[in-house]
């Protein structure tokens, strides 16, 4: 079975339609909704967007039995006002339980919370309590930096400012995802953010007590995370100055999607951080959802290099594909029925 | 000959007393200078300040030849007053003018430019000039982010704004060493914003213009570049989607040096960039002086890791280790007589 | 005839989506393009989008012959980064031209300009010229705070400030139409927000020497002129303390429509202003498309209210109905014929 | 008889010598106070400062018997050190109290607050309850703007925020006086922000639950209502969209003055609101005290139009005249006498 | 003969009623202007409103011969907006003028400038020109802090940036008198706010080109200096380690007033500075006019105490009383018959 | 015996050198510690870095017997991170602290804390509790402006915010000792900002109920008191004109040291504020540390000058130089034998 543990949802068109009106008018026509049916949600997915393919026909031909879906997060606009946060983070969410629910054997809910800059996590815990326990979402994303480069910052994820949102992360039982969204400065993309962003965050997390005081919280960080594997010597040899645990060992105190593209990069991944510290995943049909001249293939299909690497054992490789995200989002069975 | 192309200074106390000083009278006492003798100087050479180990044995016992050694960039304080900046950076850089003078066989000098935040770089030409002209410098550092986190943005390395300098180093036929500085963030330390600022680097000058229109221009990333080797494949997906050169071929117009201290991270430059692109680098004695107690090594000694790799050629690694170096620098016989 | 002035497009979902893209993106995706087919544009068209009737049913339902479509005010965006801006106006300004097109005999447009906060007008000329000259729009918005209520300041329209922008007017001969856009306060909703900067403009323009220097300058105010048709008496105070014509004449100097909805208000800026300097408009369909259920009728029907008042003689009625749009926005046949 | 329910005083010099001095040190020479003897009070009222007529001539001309006296507003500096306004707003206030007591048939006080930007009203509470149980203020002013445009903003009236104040004016049975103060912008003047500022209240407070939650306040709107009763089908379409009462319904919790200053709009005001909601009001002398050159007549010389209109029944002339200004401000003899 | 060269205005109420009217309709009511007749101005020099004392009956018990008048520097609110700034100034100067021409024998004028903080002073010479050519004012009033402690700094009185003032003073041969105005912080009054500045003002000149680029500059400095006489040694110090003239003889370019009410504060400016650079002067009615309850005297009454020190010679009483005035500001016969 | 109350400590360059690191890396190495031994404690003391004589040897050139010595202010840089202050602060007390230590009979120590601009000094009390009960400090500096001009401002020492500091002060019955630190504008030194500071704080002081409310505060002021003995006739004049006591005896709730360099100016300090209230100081080595070439003598050489004065009697003499510094700091026999 493969599992690829992290995607993003596609929405119907109205979502969208209705984020750029709530921009607009800010509220000025209450909070409204997505007027999508069944229909439309199921259209989306079957819609050749994606580099002449839809959704359902990538996963397909990818082979993958069942996807994660969270938000689009370059969508999620965490540096606007909190009202319009919150209303375009439940409309999205509901889209993608709507999804879950219409395709159970395919996908399952990661959801977003409306986080707001700088202000403490504890005002989103009640939505995803619900989200949780009421909507079957297996997951949440956890954006390390709601205020998306515009100069508002949020202390980084060692602080304990976000200790209630890890209290109630081990209560759930649930994995945050770390992701962080747009990006406001004219010096980067957004896309590169995620990837210094998650850099900050390996960094951030690992200096400081947070897995000593949650020793069972289960963090995945997106895209192999960040450049931490590539440059861990570096903070090997501050972590070796300071003494404690070696920082290459506090590195597998976290989950790493495989979110990487090249060959060599995922090889890097398993060596550095081990199989058991890794879950298959692709944002598929996202970002590397475009055919390679040279090979013929989608840069995104990347499957096929995990499986060819020799080195890494057949238990390995379904720790990478299967058993891990079962083990992290609790995907059994009965978890499957609930939902 | 083993060339080590990215070092930096160890300077006598004097110079961050000087330091201390005028960020605390802020040009109240006058400019001042630096008074260490030629006899401080060599003292600081011999000190064993980094883990019981000077930095001249430092180098013996690594078998280094010759070091290009630029100012310690988390000192270099660019969003500071630009005063101040330019006392600073002209004291700093003489230390190094007379170290290399004191030693002429052992360093090169790298000088810094007395940056401002969103400041054109042309005020700072003349004074490269005179640097490279009259004092010696085989090349410059280059920050990419003068503001250091603290509000004030600056163009990135892909905008116009840097053309000057860009035209300028062509010119004098130097390289431009990208290294950024401090970071007033509280989100992360100035070592991980290295690494950040060079993935914004390597990022936005290859989806510009300017190696185009700079062909000859050589810069070189510090710290193997960054993030940007690991995570090559999801910037070659964008490239492929808009169209023109691959990424990964793009990434042939830069050099990275091999300040990565970890044996997969080495392989994966080398593989990733070619070893034509690539220069012997340890920032020695620096951040990665500090004994594996596994191994009982320096972390930072990494040249038998790059000699043990049997897939790279003997003029692959005379590449690594001194060709790469003397043909960016101009390292020649009458080079280091003018010197 | 009848000729509704003021009117917005229903466009695809397609343009919002891309709206909302951009604004998640700021470019990192490039600019991209409005995915739209003419059937798209045509089916957005026939949509019972409003209160169960589409666009095109309300206009045969109102008797409306012509209508003068411009871009949705309220998601211009005007206040966000100046190339998104340029993008979205372009967009959206194209799928007016196409309505035209498509359907000659019943749409003109009226474009939007990609206005900057503070910034001269002078940036945005060549695309005015371009829109009027190259695709037949036969007038254009403009937003007398682009700003859009979040800190930056732009010059009241009775400012030098606005000079380059009524020279061009004057140059191509068509008519600017004063509507603000969006508003970033919570005080209060973007279409109060119009009315608020509808009474400031009135205000500066007949304050400023603005028609003296452009005696030919053709400036309709959108819904009735705000709050300055019933709040007059003030003006005239002042003006009557300063000296100089009277402000209840100096107010026949802009053209106003008949935005209102409501049979008394109408009445009082025909009154007003006079006949000769209203033209017929309802946004429809807009805000007014909802049924009273005391009448059962659309609130924004109010062609019946104008042709009941027995004190407007048939020629005043022919005025406001066709006569004036006709002379100002210059739709006569040969017009037409081009656009 | 002849109530005037809105004006304002007209002081003795010294109180805004007064003012222009505690502005300049700011606190420095203490608090002070204004030097005028009850001779100088009377002198600035039998002074012929407003069009070559005096206060009390004009009231004697316009056949006004009780005229309603509050601070200028324009005067009130809201947004200036709280210190300075607290005792600046005390000041006026006593004048006043004074001139109410010097000429008791004649004069009613109406108070203003010292309101700070975004500072909760219960701060001057104490000071309302003073001025009303001791010093004999039948009403008091409420600006709804106290940022006076200059940055900070404060909460619109139909907020929580203001819920205080208005348990207070419940609780001492008075009617608050809606009325801005000045306008630190440079697009507009403090004339016109007062209507822009009435039209975000009057929105504001009917789209609230203000009036479920306090059934018996008495708000009276200035200057006919800013641009609401022209406006009002706007509104009304909103109002019918959303459901719950109409607007044209929700207008009727509001009390609205006179000051308008022509014939149209007194009509409109009349028709939209009832003449059980209007008061009648002059400003005088104030912004229309100027004689308009075609009639002879002062431009505030608007009683005679409302007592030609003959569709207003006397019943409906003497509530606009007498009875509504009476039963909101409790004009009884008995309140007389104790004030 | 007695001249005070530091006294400030005493002008009709009608100034400041002015001010406050101004600063509340910023512009709205125009310019308009003071009115005041030449009895209002006498009346106002005639009223005993300090300490039961009229200003003119101060300067006959002082045995005051002449007195040089400005305005109250506290008023002169630099820091608000420049419109308003440049409209009160002008109002001020001219009643100033015109007390000159009523009184000739008695009053000269020192006229103040409309500075705006961190602008060029090139803007005011146009207006100070026509203050001395037309209007007959001797000196000008120069104020270092146009921002008033608000935020806006502008450059101290040594740099380049006041040259275009220097050149305009020299050219007319007049001094300038340092006084800065109101202080905005709440940390100190204006009153030591001047006295702070003045040091300033002192030690930034006398560090400068300033007397070297222009030997012929006449400046005199408010209350004896600030702190600088008392502080001296600490400054000659600084000069001593830098070289160049002694602090101590640099300090007799500039001129003094006496403004001290000390008699030991008295002796340690003359000691300090000398006779020759000291003017009489009391500032008189002032912050010092308030009676001793030990002597029974006034204490700005302090010309006794300079003609009570038998150290200093009668020429050089004559020089603090009468001639380095009439030197510094031309106070000739013929001067006075032209003014 | 002579006390020197008022004098900085001569650090070894390592303290210097480990502020610019913690400047520099902003945490990112840790804490740290300053690397300096007792040899290198004293070696700093008896090197001739000042005027070619070493701190130790100025001492004994001018017959001082004890010194109480505190950081040199400029170098506290109050308005950085707090993080860093605090480290800084600790340090730089560490060395004063081994100083006191290895040479009891020359040194006490009077620490520094680590202020934190508009923050309650409550914050720092612990760690002033501990440098007197734990370390042997005698008393302690006291900023005034925490934010160092740099646009946080702090309430002046009269406001209550400083009520904690002062109950602790009495609590434990040490001085506090008033000086600023440094300045980032650019309009004055941090040399002239100490002396404006002093000014500020005296007159804030006085005018407050600090003394009412604290009577045995003992609290000193440095250089003299800034400007205020030579322009306390200014506050004299405004206190009588409030009433309560005069200025000049409310004067002698404070002590002053004699840090002032000139004989008039010393003159005029004992004539002013009494004998019993002044305290020898040099702040030798330091800004006085140069040899006038007119006498061959240093500057800050005072004490023959005090001792010159024949007006003062002996028993005064012996205050200033030994019995108020005795009483002040409590430096009685078994004081230092505990320290």
């Amino acid at each position: 079975m493969v599992i690829d543990s992290h995607a993003h949802v596609t929405a119907p068109e109205a979502l969208y339609v209705y984020k750029a009106n709530i921009l607009s008018h800010r509220g000025g026509h209450g909070r409204g909704k997505v007027e999508a049916t069944d229909e439309d949600i199921l259209k989306a997915l079957n819609s050749p967007v994606f580099g002449g393919s839809s959704h359902l026909q990538q996963l397909k031909e990818a082979g993958t039995d069942m996807q994660l879906i969270s938000p689009r997060p370059y969508q999620l606009m965490h540096s606007e006002s909190p009202k319009l946060v919150a209303w375009f983070t439940e409309e999205c969410n509901n889209i993608i339980a709507r999804q879950a629910k219409l395709l159970p054997g395919t996908f399952r809910g990661v959801c977003s919370l409306p986080q707001t800059p700088g202000v403490s996590p504890k005002a989103v815990l009640p939505y995803l309590e619900k989200c949780v326990k009421e909507d079957g979402f297996v997951g949440c994303l956890v954006n390390p930096d709601p205020g998306e480069c515009g100069g508002i910052e949020t202390p980084p994820l060692g602080d304990r400012f976000w200790y209630p949102l890890y209290e109630k992360l081990v209560e759930l039982d649930i994995p945050g995802h770390i992701h962080s969204t747009a990006c406001k400065s004219d010096r980067l993309s957004y896309s590169l953010h995620f990837i210094n962003e998650e850099s900050i965050a390996i960094v951030s997390l690992l200096n400081s007590n947070v897995f000593t005081d949650f020793p069972t919280l289960k963090l995945m960080l997106s895209h192999g995370g960040g450049a931490i594997p590539y440059q861990c010597g570096r903070f090997e040899a501050s972590a070796l100055r300071r003494g404690g645990p070696r920082f290459s060992d506090r590195m597998r105190n976290l989950y790493y999607d495989t979110v990487l593209y090249s060959k060599d990069a995922l090889e890097l991944l398993f060596k550095t951080v081990g199989a058991d510290r890794c879950l298959f995943g692709t944002e598929r049909p996202g970002v590397g959802t475009v055919k390679d001249p040279k090979t013929g293939r989608w840069l995104d299909e990347t499957r096929h290099l995990i499986e060819e690497f020799h080195w890494l054992s057949p238990a390995e490789k379904k720790m990478i594909f299967e058993d891990n995200a079962k083990k992290l989002f609790k995907l059994g069975t009965s978890e499957g029925a609930k939902a």
